[in-house]
C-alpha cells in the first residue's frame, strides 16, 4: 500500500472505515476490522471457540446482530441499529414483541445529561436485551404500543483476535496492545487501532533490536485469552504499551505500568519530557484498559498504558460523540511519533562495561577527543563519551547515563556507539 | 458503670477526681489514683520492692507525704501543701527547722517569668527538699524567721504500677502506656489516664483483633520496671501509643516511632490525614514521655506517642495552670475518637495472597460485579475489589492499597471481605 | 617559617611568587613550584621517566621553555613569553621562522569577546606551535613580516609530583589534591596549592584520626601517574578533596563524588550548611578536575572537589584575568577555614555501640544529668546525650546524629567522649 499522504490522514481515513462495522467481543464485527487491519499489515488471526477456560474465564458464545429497531405504530423506525452500531446494548439477546413505551423504558438507556448523545452499553454475561438513545429522541417518543426487534444471535462460535510480529534480533519481546471490542467509538478505540497497524509499519522498517508482537483483542476477555494461552511465551515479554484513546486532541498520558518504574515508564517518561510536550505521568491503577490483565500480579508484566486524554476524562467517552471528527490527523501522528521514539530510545538501551575503567582512558589518542586544550566549551559529544565510561560499570543503563547527565538520549547512544567501536566499553 | 454522660464530659470528671492527688513516682498517690481508675476498669496492680534492680535502674525508696508548710513568725501558712500538691518538691526529704528567709530561698523554686503560677519540680535521686510557689507569694513574704516543714518519709516500699488487658483475637500485643507519676496536673497525664481508660473500655465491646494491654505506671523508672519485667513479653508487642498531654485544646500531634515507618506511624497518619483533623506529624526524638524507653535501641518497638500539644510545647506545662480548667471534655473525647478509629484501622489491617494472581478474576459471574458495562461511573466497591486483587501479592497490606487506591480504609477492608468470602483472596 | 600575618595574606603572597612560573604537565615550571612549595612544608618529590605506562596513558616526553616571542619586522617584540607565560600555547614544538601574518594568523589563539585578555591553551598530545594574546593586540598587528621563535625542548625527561603526608592515627588515609600543571592562572591553580599547603600544615598541629596525603600533581596524567603508582595505597583511601578555584570571591561550592552519599560528601553538605555560609552543593559530573580519575568506575573513590566558583564558571577563567587580583586573601582563608571544619568533623565522625540499650541508661547517678527534674529547659548536651545513646545501633554515625537532631556536630561529639568516658558506648 503506498503511502500517498501523511500518516496522520492515512490514520483517520483508517478510522474512518472502520467505524460503522458492529464490534463485541466476538462476532462478525471484529472479523470485518481484522479484515480491514489485514490490509494494511498481515494478521495471523487466532479463533478460540465458545467454551475454552482461559485462566480463571470461560470464552462466551458468539454474538451476531443482523438488524435492530424500534418501530412506532406506523411501522417507522424510532431507534434503527442501522443508523449506529450504538443503538443496540452490546451482547443483546434477540427480541421480537410488541408492548407499550411504559414497559419498553426498562429496556431503554440513554444519557440525561447530555441528550442529544447516545451512550454505549452491553451485557456480555447477563442475558438481556437494550437499545441505547439519545435522551431527546426518547423525550418525543409518545406512549403507546412499539414494535421491537433486535435480529440477533448467541451461539456456540469462537471469539476472534490477531497478532503481528516484527521480527527483532533478539527474541525478546515488546508487545503492543489495542481492544477491538468497540463498536462505533472513534476514539476508543479506532484511533488506537489505527495508531498500532502504522507503528508496526515503521518498526519493520528498521530492523528493531526488540521483536515486537501487535495484539489486536477484544477488551478484557481478548486480553485473558492471550494470556492464557501464551503463558510460556509472557516469560519472554519484556516491555508493553496497551494504546488507546489514541486520536483525541487532549495531551498524551503515561500511566505506568503496576511496577512504577520498568524500564517502559522511565523510557515514556523520558521521551515525553525531552520533547517538550505538554503530558502527563500517571501512577498505575487496576482500571482502565488491558494493562488491568498485563499487570495482574500474577504476571505483573512491564507494560504500561499510552493514551490521550484517559480512560474516563472526557465528556464523549462511550457515546455517540466519540465519532471520527472527535479524533484528529494530527493528533493520532502525535501519539505515533511518541512510540517510535519510545521505541527507539527502547531499542538502543543498553548497559556497558567499561574495559578501561582505572582513570579515563586516552580518548585522543583514539581520535574521539579535541586535541587542543583549555577551552571551556567541550563537546555535547565528549562529554557524552566521558559520561558513559563514568557509569558504564554494569549498572547503568544509557538511559541512567542521558537522565543523569542531562544529555540527550541519541548523544548518548551516539558516544557510546563510538566507544563500542574503539573497543573501550562491551555490552 | 452507666454511661450517662457523653465520654467527654464522664473524662473530665475523672480528671477533676484524680487532681488533688499528690502523685510521684513511688507512693500512696499513685495507689490512690489505680484505686480510682480501677472503678471503671479491672486492673491488675503491681507492687515492685525497692531495691529491685530494673535494667540499668534500681526501684528507689518509696516516698510519701502527709504534710508540707511554710509558715511566719505568726503562725500563718504562706505555702501549704494541703492548698496544692505541687507546693513540695516531689521526692523531698524531710524537714524541720526554723530559718531566715535568705536561707530559705535556696530551696524555692519560682517561675520569674510567670508570677502567678506555681512549678511543678522534682529531685528523684538526689535527697533535697523544696517548695514550688508563685512569684507572687515569694516577692510578698517580708524577711525574717519561717518555719518549714515537710512531714514526709522515704523509706523502703515498692513501686506501683497497674496494667488492664483487653483480650483479642491473637496473642500479639498493643501497648497503651501512660504515666500516673505528676501530681497535680491535669493535661499532663490525668488526660491521658482518662483516655486510655475510656479506650479501654470501649475495646473490650469489640472483641478486637489483638490483645490491647494498658500500662499505667510511673514516668521513666515505670516503663523500665514494665519493660524489665516484660522482657519476654516484648516479642508479642508488635504496636504501641504513648499517651500523654491529651486533653488540652491544641490540635493532635503523633511522634513517630524510632523506626519511623513502623505500621503504628502508618496508621495514625492515615487516620489523622483521612479524617481530616488539623494534626500534626513529628519525627521521632529520644526526648519526651515513656517512648523513650519502649524506642531504646535494644527494644526499638513500634511505639509512637499520641499528644495533643506535645511535651513542653504550652506555657502551662509543668505549672500549676495545667489544672483542669486547662484541660475540656470535647478534646479528650477527639483524642479517644482518634485512637479508637486508628486501632480499627490497626486491627483490620492484613496482608492477604491473591488466589487468582493471573488476569483479573471474573468477579460477575460470582454477583461482585455490575453486569451493565460501558458506563463510567464505577462504584468505589468495585474499584477498592480491583485494587485489593491487584496489590495482594503478600507484600502490600490493605493500608497499603488504601493509600495507593486513596479510597477510604474502610472501604478497601469491606472489599477484601467479600473477596476473602468468594475464596479469592487469603491472609 | 614563623607566621608573622593572617594565614590569608601569607597564601595571597605563595600565590603571588608562584604566579610567574611556567608550569605545563612537565618540565621545570613544576619544579620551580614544588621547590617554592617545598620551603613550606616538606614533600616528598616524585620523577617519573617518559615512556611509562600509566594506565592506559604514557608518561609524555618533557617539555621546556626558555623564550618565545613574535617580533615585527623591527624586531621589535610584539608578543613575549617573558611577559606572560600564557602567550606560548602549551607544549608547543620549538619554532624559528619568518612569515607573513596570514601564515602566522593560523598559529594565534585570541578571545574575540574579551579582547583585552590572553587565553590559555595548550597542545599536549598533538605537535604543535603557538601563540596566545589580546585580540587587541592582534588587531593592531600591521600586515608584514613576523619573526616567530619558540625556542622550547621536547624530550625524553620526567613527569615530576609530589607527596606531603600528615599521619594520623590510623593508616586510613584523606587525600586532598592539587594540579599543579597550569601556568600563570592564580585561581586555577596556585590558590588550590596554597590553601592545600596551609591545610597541611595546620593539620600537623592537631594530630589528626586519619592520615592526611596532600598530592601535588600535573592534572590528567598526573593524577593518573599517581593512581597507576600506588594502586594498593588506594584501598586505604577513605576520604579525599580535589581543591581547585579557591581563592576567588565567588561562594564555596562543593560537588559529591560520584558516590554521592560518600560520606565527605555527607560531611562537606553538613559543614556548608551549618555554617550559614551561602554555598553550592553539585552533584558529580565526570568533567572538571582530577576528581574524574579518583571517581573513575574501577576506583570510585569517596573523593568530592571543593572550589569557589567551579570550573568554567567565571569569565576569567583560563585567562590572562585570572591574575594575583583576581584571588583574595579573604576568600583563601575562607576555603581553608571549611577545609578545617571538615576535616575536624571527618576526624571525630564514627560509630557507636550502645553498651546499655534496653532502655535509657541512669544518666543522672553517672553525673552526667541534671538532678532537678520538671524543666522543660533541657539542656542541649543532655539531649545530645539521649540522641547518641538512642542512635548508637552500630548503623548510625555521629554524623547521622548530629543531622537527624539538627544539633551541632561538636555538641554531638561531645556528648559520645562523655557517654564512651562513662562506659555507656564503645566504637
Amino acid at each position: 500500500m503506498a503511502r500517498m499522504t501523511a500518516p496522520g490522514e492515512e490514520m483517520h481515513a483508517l478510522v474512518e472505515r472502520l467505524y460503522p462495522l458492529c464490534r463485541s467481543i466476538t462476532g462478525d464485527g471484529v472479523r470485518a476490522t481484522l479484515d480491514i487491519v489485514g490490509e494494511y499489515l498481515p494478521l495471523q488471526v487466532h479463533e478460540v471457540p465458545t467454551g475454552t477456560q482461559v485462566l480463571d474465564w470461560t470464552v462466551p458464545q458468539e454474538w451476531n446482530i443482523r438488524d435492530a429497531y424500534i418501530a412506532d405504530a406506523s411501522g417507522r423506525r424510532v431507534v434503527d441499529f442501522a443508523a449506529s452500531s450504538l443503538h443496540v446494548l452490546g451482547y443483546s439477546v434477540p427480541v421480537a414483541r410488541t408492548m407499550p413505551l411504559s414497559e419498553l423504558r426498562a429496556h431503554l438507556h440513554t444519557l440525561p445529561d447530555r441528550p442529544k448523545w447516545v451512550p454505549y452499553r452491553t451485557s456480555y454475561y447477563k442475558p438481556e436485551w437494550g437499545f441505547c438513545l439519545a435522551q431527546e429522541t426518547l423525550d418525543a417518543l409518545p406512549d403507546g404500543e412499539y414494535e421491537v426487534r433486535i435480529d440477533s444471535t448467541l451461539a456456540d462460535g469462537h471469539l476472534t483476535y490477531a497478532e503481528h510480529v516484527v521480527p527483532g534480533q533478539v527474541p525478546d519481546e515488546v508487545i503492543v496492545s489495542c481492544h477491538v471490542c468497540h463498536p462505533s467509538l472513534a476514539n476508543d478505540n479506532l484511533a488506537g487501532i489505527a495508531v498500532a497497524t502504522f507503528l508496526a509499519r515503521s518498526l519493520a522498517e528498521r530492523n528493531p533490536y526488540y521483536t515486537y508482537r501487535f495484539i489486536y483483542a477484544p477488551g478484557t476477555i481478548g486480553a485473558i485469552t492471550w494470556l492464557a494461552r501464551n503463558k510460556e511465551r509472557v516469560e519472554q515479554v519484556k516491555h508493553g504499551v496497551v494504546l488507546a484513546c489514541a486520536g483525541d486532541r487532549g495531551q498524551l498520558t503515561y500511566k505506568r505500568s503496576r511496577r512504577g518504574d520498568a524500564e517502559i515508564d522511565r523510557v515514556l517518561r523520558h521521551v515525553l519530557t525531552a520533547s517538550g510536550r505538554p503530558h502527563e505521568i500517571r501512577e498505575f491503577t487496576p482500571y482502565g484498559y488491558d494493562e488491568r490483565q498485563y499487570c495482574s500480579p500474577g504476571f505483573d508484566l512491564g507494560v504500561g498504558s499510552l493514551t490521550r486524554t484517559p480512560y474516563a476524562g472526557y465528556p464523549e467517552y462511550h457515546t455517540s460523540a466519540d465519532n471520527p471528527d472527535f479524533v484528529s490527523p494530527e493528533a493520532m501522528a502525535d501519539t505515533l511519533a511518541v512510540c517510535r521514539e519510545a521505541f527507539a530510545v527502547l531499542d538502543r538501551n543498553r548497559s556497558y562495561l567499561n574495559l578501561s575503567p582505572y582513570g579515563e582512558p586516552q580518548l585522543g589518542r583514539r581520535g574521539l577527543y579535541d586535541a587542543l586544550g583549555g577551552r571551556s566549551d567541550t563537546k555535547e559529544a565528549q562529554l557524552a563519551m566521558l559520561w558513559v565510561l563514568n557509569l558504564s560499570d554494569g549498572e547503568h543503563s544509557l538511559l541512567d547515563v542521558a537522565e543523569r547527565s542531562g544529555l540527550p538520549f541519541d548523544t548518548v547512544a551516539t558516544a557510546a556507539d563510538a566507544l563500542r567501536g574503539a573497543g573501550l566499553i562491551k555490552a
